[in-house]
């Protein structure tokens, strides 16, 4: 390889107007990540010398969204893909090998170009894809085991038309031969533009072999033009990593009904139910239960955890063995600790939970420092913000918080406490303590209930 | 057109019987509507002089549930579909055209139908469908271009019987030989009715030509016997909606998770996530993102507006850039301004929210009009009804409500007012205030908490 | 048949490594149930003299999860499906016959057995698949009617890989032969073990006949050996499931998008959205509509009543014409009767509710019994548990409880009570009074309000 070394060039500065969108066609995502930045992160795993990337409409919002280490190379004006290459000649040495990607064919796979590579050793090498119905491809005409030309549907006779193998553009070059040959290129046809594909017949002129190699799917080679082709490569990539974490162990109930736009480091007897959202880095232990419709993003979830239906986690941590949901809300910085149950209607933000302490019923807790085995009444609320500021509350061990109270931070309850029912908690509460803040109930006396046909 | 007249009887008079349900067959749904609203809905496309509706089973719900301008004739006996476009006649004129179409045949387009008028002109049309296996349908026995006879399975010789093509039921037919036609139809068969297929041996013997036009897709011209098919329409209609939306521009993260019972009008860069539903007339400005399982009906959303998982929208209105959800539940009347959060387990109904305020959680705000910049705090709720009446809350703008308090209404919060959290607010509050109802903490002395293992 | 009586051997004592779990394989579920637990089912509709299952890997595990009354046979060697039966010996008596199952085969039906029980006779009957592609398996080679071989794939000339009848291994054979057979097997093979197939040259040798019969779709003899396949027999299941409700006349908007995992009875005009899953035993009256991603187990729902989006219900009761939902949460021994409305974010836990009473938003009602036409204030909370022990609340009819209350129980509430909003009531009260637990509002001059930019 050192004796060959690879440089790769991505094309990626087309608007992508079947898109309908003002975003350029590259950023749209495929499992969460855009387009682009899934194509660079293949290609790196190639180890090439260099990535350069060609961008043109929306390099603002691509640079932007796309953080990568890699050469830029701006294309002022797109005028083909052929043009595309040149406008990143001066960052190509002259030694070694050119493969051209595209930013828009989202899920081609290294090993896919590994084998594109091998197949060109230091002759051209062309990624095919054979097609049920080829029409409006350029078709691949063979001699033996070489390419020697592609014929565009137009310019195709019938035994031409009735070639089923095509072009998928993606093609590896010797850079020896690639600035003469992109300097011969003619911009002299239908569109007015400088084409990669003419290199086939240049290359035949000057006797260097073109490989074929045929992709083993289609979709290893299929591009986005529009969002009815971006979801159903979204699809297909969904499915191929649910086949994945099946393979793996995890016990899926309906591969189909399953989305991860991300990763997922999982342990062992992992049951996932359907229609599940896994995004950004998550990581789930050993024999969780992720209950069906649950969206985590950005979480680490502690062995023998059951995440219950309807649960939305983001940016959090749960320990081993809790109970979480249905309905519970873990926000950022959410912590909790083993044994932990956030129950129904409940919001964790920004609090660190210890052990086996539990909130189970309609509840916020933001911005604080609980205890072991405490218990939240259901409706408690952490008046956690003035209006301004927000401020911290500290809760201790053991402490027992009455139901409908509020507390009102900065406040700190002491291990053990006990807080009344309906009370509003604004000074702090010394450990062990039973701390009212609420009225007496009183009756009042010749009180006429309003009833239905009462005038208003 | 003008000189050959087009008039439509669409037939729904059957019970339906294996659909084992109490509403006639006509009245099941696709995409949220009734099959015989649909059809009717198809034919108005047309622009025919008359539309005349045979009904039978179940008659009063009929007109109960599709209320539309159409002839409504009565079959009081189901005799066949002959005997139902008889029960028309008296409603057709002797010059022009008779499309017959069926109130359980949902699918079948515009398109489809004008191309049958076209290929029929003042003769007979027939719409037909390509069936891999055809068994049990009519079979077309085709003379050139004409259709010389349908001969049903049972009749039909080895070679009649390997035809592919099949009748659909669908025929246009010329009024001026209609009466006769049907006059002629015998009910010497099997099942003693009267059957409109009879009258293409009658075209024929009548040397009217039968003109033949096959359905695109088997679904134009499918038929709903059983919940199964009604299943199988449902799904192909939803996912040929979903591709429309694609080709528009929307962004489905999966079109085979999407359902759209009504008209969503969107701007551009929309995106839709999975499992969501859309009923009624729902319209959706630039840049709006739907999460996950969002439930939505007849509903307005700005641009910019961010829709998080679980939320229940209907018959309301979001100002643009909102944060809304998740599990936030907006209910008839809720209308958001600019720039406001409704967070998790919040209710909104009957309200007006002016811009940029928030209500973040655990909120129920009912029957209110509220100003700018004014903050909900966690476990708000308005108490609109007293158990008989509702009465109104006004609350100014830049209003700090603490958290956990009940505005017991009717009462009014000036602008910039402050509430204590945890209080009960039955006055109306002066603009600028502080205002607190609650009581003064206190610690409960020599008091014995209950522990495990207490007698109860 | 009781010339020829039935005994059931079930192969349950694999390990299934490339399932990746501390489980038996045979513990994974398919609809909810065990694998191993299906198979024992379907062999009890057979009407067998006795059902032998042998086991060992994790056989504490299965004799756990599965309790069903069998012969529990341990196979403490895994040498080979011949040796596995051959354990079963002991328990098999001289006459009559034996039909081999297989515990991680889950969807054989009955049907299919009782086929391949009447082709065999008294002789020897075999389950063959015709595969698309038969590599890997034994191919059937027949002669007439009968099968004269299985020949293995690395066995198999030209013309046997050609054949596309395939081995399941599900097999009946005569008790009467079964012991010499069994005794007959050798070991002398790649794996060194014992198998079942040798069976068939034992029996051709003996003059036996082998009846073939084959299954009417390969998943009925299709077995489980990682998630994938597990997977797929899931949704094979499922979408089986779901067929049978809509023959039935049960409206599913999406029958892919439907998961039932144990039994549901329903009535007529039962309409369920898309996602829902049902678990345990659920019975649902005429006229329900289960609204998109309900999950509900162990639950009787009353006529006419709506489900809305989002509810979970677990081990209750709901009476007629009840509104519950969206976001509803009933658990176990929630009891509700006729007209009960229970909305947003409400939880019930241990109650009985009597008919027309309301609790629409923000509620949590555990361990109480609440009469008629009571209306909950939004925001209400029965406080149940001390901290240590669970205490009951009774609510009387007509009573109207004010918002974001808190009722500490023990406590008491007589007919036609009224409580103020924002009280905690703790002490018992009389019907008919107006009872409050709460403070007076009070204006705090002089305070000054915290604004953005003030030092925290």
């Amino acid at each position: 390889m050192n004796k060959n070394p690879l440089h790769i060039v991505i094309l990626a500065a087309g608007k992508g107007t079947r898109m309908y969108s003002k975003m350029p066609k590259v950023l749209h995502e495929i499992g969460g990540k855009p387009m682009l930045a899934r194509v660079i992160d293949t290609a790196a795993q190639l180890n090439p010398q260099k990535i350069c990337v060609v961008i043109g409409h929306g390099k603002e919002q691509v640079l932007e969204k796309v953080q990568r280490d890699v050469v830029w190379v701006e294309q002022t004006e797109q005028l083909g893909t052929g043009h595309a290459v040149k406008t990143a000649l001066p960052h190509l040495p002259a030694e070694g090998r050119t493969l051209v990607l595209y930013g828009d064919v989202p899920l081609t796979d290294a090993a896919t170009l590994e084998n594109l590579l091998a197949a060109a050793g230091n002759e051209v090498g062309l990624l095919t894809d054979v097609l049920d119905d080829p029409t409006g491809y350029g078709r691949i005409i063979r001699n033996g085991g070489k390419v020697v030309a592609i014929v565009e549907e137009k310019d195709a006779d019938a035994a031409q038309k009735a070639v089923k193998e095509t072009n998928t553009g993606i093609l590896v070059l010797p850079n020896a031969k690639l600035e003469g040959w992109l300097n011969s290129l003619s911009s002299n046809n239908a569109q007015g533009e400088y084409y990669l594909t003419d290199l086939i017949a240049l290359a035949n002129t000057d006797g260097i072999a073109v490989h074929p190699v045929q992709v083993a799917a289609s979709h290893l080679a299929a591009g986005v033009n529009n969002k009815v082709q971006l979801a159903e490569l979204e699809r297909i990539f969904q499915a191929g990593q649910a086949q994945a974490l099946l393979k793996a162990g995890v016990t899926l109930r309906d591969p189909a009904r399953f989305d991860l736009r991300g990763r997922l480091k999982h342990g062992q007897d992992v049951v996932i139910d359907a229609n599940v959202i896994i995004e950004g880095e998550v990581e789930i232990g050993d024999d969780v239960e992720i209950g069906a419709n649950c969206v985590i993003k950005n979480a680490k979830i502690g062995a023998g955890s059951r995440i219950a239906p309807f649960s939305v986690l983001e940016d959090c941590e749960v320990g081993s063995n809790n109970h979480i949901g249905p309905y519970a809300r873990l926000r950022p910085q959410a912590k909790l600790a083993a044994d932990v149950h956030i129950g129904n209607f409940v919001e964790v933000k920004n609090a660190r939970i210890g052990q086996g302490t539990k909130a189970n019923h309609l509840t916020y807790i933001g911005d604080a420092e609980v205890g072991r085995k405490t218990n939240f009444g259901a409706g408690t609320i952490i008046a956690n913000y003035d209006g301004v500021h927000k401020h911290q509350t500290v809760i201790g061990d053991e402490v027992r918080i009455g139901s409908n109270s509020v507390l009102v931070a900065p406040v700190t309850l002491g291990d053990r406490v006990t807080t009344g029912a309906g009370s509003a908690i604004t000074k702090n509460c010394e450990a062990g303590k039973l701390v009212l803040a609420r009225s007496r109930q009183t009756v009042i006396e010749g009180w006429v209930r309003p009833e239905k046909g009462d005038k208003k």
